[in-house]
């Protein structure tokens, strides 16, 4: 059965155990990368069916192909991004978007951030509903406003004028995070609080396209039964979505506050730029030292202009992948 | 006239003129410090009549004083913090509570964050109505909630759980705040966007308390005329607030967006830890040359751990002041 379950991993990675390394120093000035997540939390091998399995190595495959797809073709880091993003927030697999979580009013509220590497703008949105893509309107508050965050009714209010047609609640409603709500409810506590559950499935993309230019993302449907109004790491430039040119694009998910006190995203490009540090390094100071050493739980993926790459959490798994130059795409789930 | 200003000025300060310095080396353990802003921006003597001066001066006066009493008396940083803030944000002379801007829809929505040196532990809102003292709130959000960022009517419902009151909408109204809201929709512009109005009257205060423990806190109620839902970067830990006692406290004041694009609360943490650098090179090297640099207008406070005081802006002015130990308070507006 385990064996069984490791052929498939393998054929669905194609030979991709050649490209496993995290931290390879592809140099080429003709440097692709997209690198995405799709959560982090409890994704224990042993609590997986195949079939689960197979669905999500499916839909982040679909992530990275529709991001890789933009940068093939030329267009930016920021396409790339957003495409990849779209992708998973169309899926009730994860928590954005479409497969939103509840919060304790039991509404859909969702936050949202988009930065680009070579200019240092960002967009972002939070606390808001009745948006199929909160990627796309934190896009447009980047592009169409001299802003960098809106919230709630006021940003859902832009998404009009800008011709984005709201969705009514019942296309976020799916039935798996409607028990979910149920349950915490019942219990009354925020669900990702509970020891047994640890689970954030904030999905996230950074790219890096033929230009040279980094971009990152970050969309999330936040906790299950939170509190209306609670903003979390995801649309907070610098807690969980960053990136500059200079040194690398980061994108976060976890327990937000952690991120949010130690400024985990840009504390990512802070050490590679004071002190010097490799992505991998910074990367690791920031989640097993800092982030753990706080008590908080969740990862980063990290992407700098050379095209290394890390996945780094402190959960028992992250749905991860990256699509680097012409090589095989890599997708992961669990820790090894 | 200049001469008599001046005079005014000397005694409203008393023998201020020996505390002047930006920089000195306190060493003492037994170290209490205040610092507060009241807004950068462009704050111009030939500009400022003597009455205005005056009441400027000794609202700053109260505010410091009010810090300094708590921290004299042992209270924590964190008290002396809200205890200032309090103060400015019950006059009508600052864009914070009671002389809050008027957003585009008519009505004020504020932003606030404290943040605790000693934990890490932060607390904040963003786009409130009817809360008196946002900073009041914010610490709410930070001692009573897993939180760090209410927004909106979740935010309120929660000041309610919580026992406070919501005022009513004509609380907030000033006629100077209502004039400068009907000149900007008359131009249909935000108002601190104007070349000619660089204003920012947000609030802030930073103290060291006898324990060694820092603390900084910031209140707003951001931009004329802006866009409902637009949150700046006072509220955002690591834009226009952040402190940790490795490290300094920050309070910001100027163009949001452009304090949280470049992180620049946490950047000046930053070069202090990473680039070793003392408290008013990191200041020069966030406001100077990266605010600046990027096209930013604003200012910061900031407090190390030693009680280094640093008061830094690009602007014409920005009302600021301290009182260290038992030394005379200084309070300034001016850029000289």
């Amino acid at each position: 059965m385990q064996w069984n379950r490791n052929i498939i991993l393998m054929i669905s990675l194609l030979f991709s155990s050649c490209s496993q390394r995290e931290q390879p120093a592809v140099q080429s000035s003709d440097n692709i990368v997209i690198v995405i997540h799709g959560g982090a939390g409890s994704i224990i091998r042993s609590e997986m069916s195949t079939e689960k399995e197979q669905i999500y190595m499916q839909k982040l495959l679909e992530a990275l192909q529709a991001g890789y797809d933009r940068l093939k073709s030329g267009q930016s880091s920021l396409d790339a991004v957003q495409a990849a993003i779209n992708i998973m927030e169309d899926s009730p697999l994860f928590n954005a978007g479409k497969g939103a979580v509840f919060a304790a009013n039991g509404k859909h509220e969702m936050d949202a951030a988009i930065m680009d590497g070579k200019t240092g703008k960002a967009g972002a949105v939070a606390a808001v509903q009745h948006i199929k893509n909160p990627i796309d309107l934190a896009r447009l508050v980047m592009e169409k406003t001299p802003h960098v965050l809106l919230c709630g009714s006021g940003a859902e209010e832009f998404a009009q004028q800008q011709g984005m047609t709201l969705m009514p609640e019942e296309y976020f409603f799916t039935e798996q995070r409607w028990q979910q709500f149920l349950e915490a409810r019942g219990k009354d506590t925020v669900r990702s609080e509970s020891a047994r559950e640890k689970k954030f499935d904030t999905v996230g993309a950074l790219a890096l396209d033929n230009a040279g230019n980094l971009a990152a993302g970050t969309s999330t449907g936040g906790l299950t039964y939170k509190r209306s109004g609670r903003i979390g790491d995801t649309p907070l430039i610098g807690a969980g979505t960053y990136t500059d040119n200079q040194t690398c694009a980061v994108s976060a998910t976890g327990q937000g506050e952690y991120f949010i006190r130690g400024v985990i995203a840009y504390d990512i490009a802070a050490m590679m730029k004071y002190r010097n540090l490799s992505l991998a390094a910074a990367v690791h100071e920031a989640i097993d030292v800092k982030l753990t050493g706080s008590g908080g739980s969740g990862g980063v993926i990290a992407l700098d202009r050379q095209g290394n790459v890390a996945m780094v959490f402190n959960t028992a798994g992250m749905y991860r992948g990256y699509i680097r130059n012409n090589d095989v795409p890599v997708v992961m789930m669990y820790r090894e």
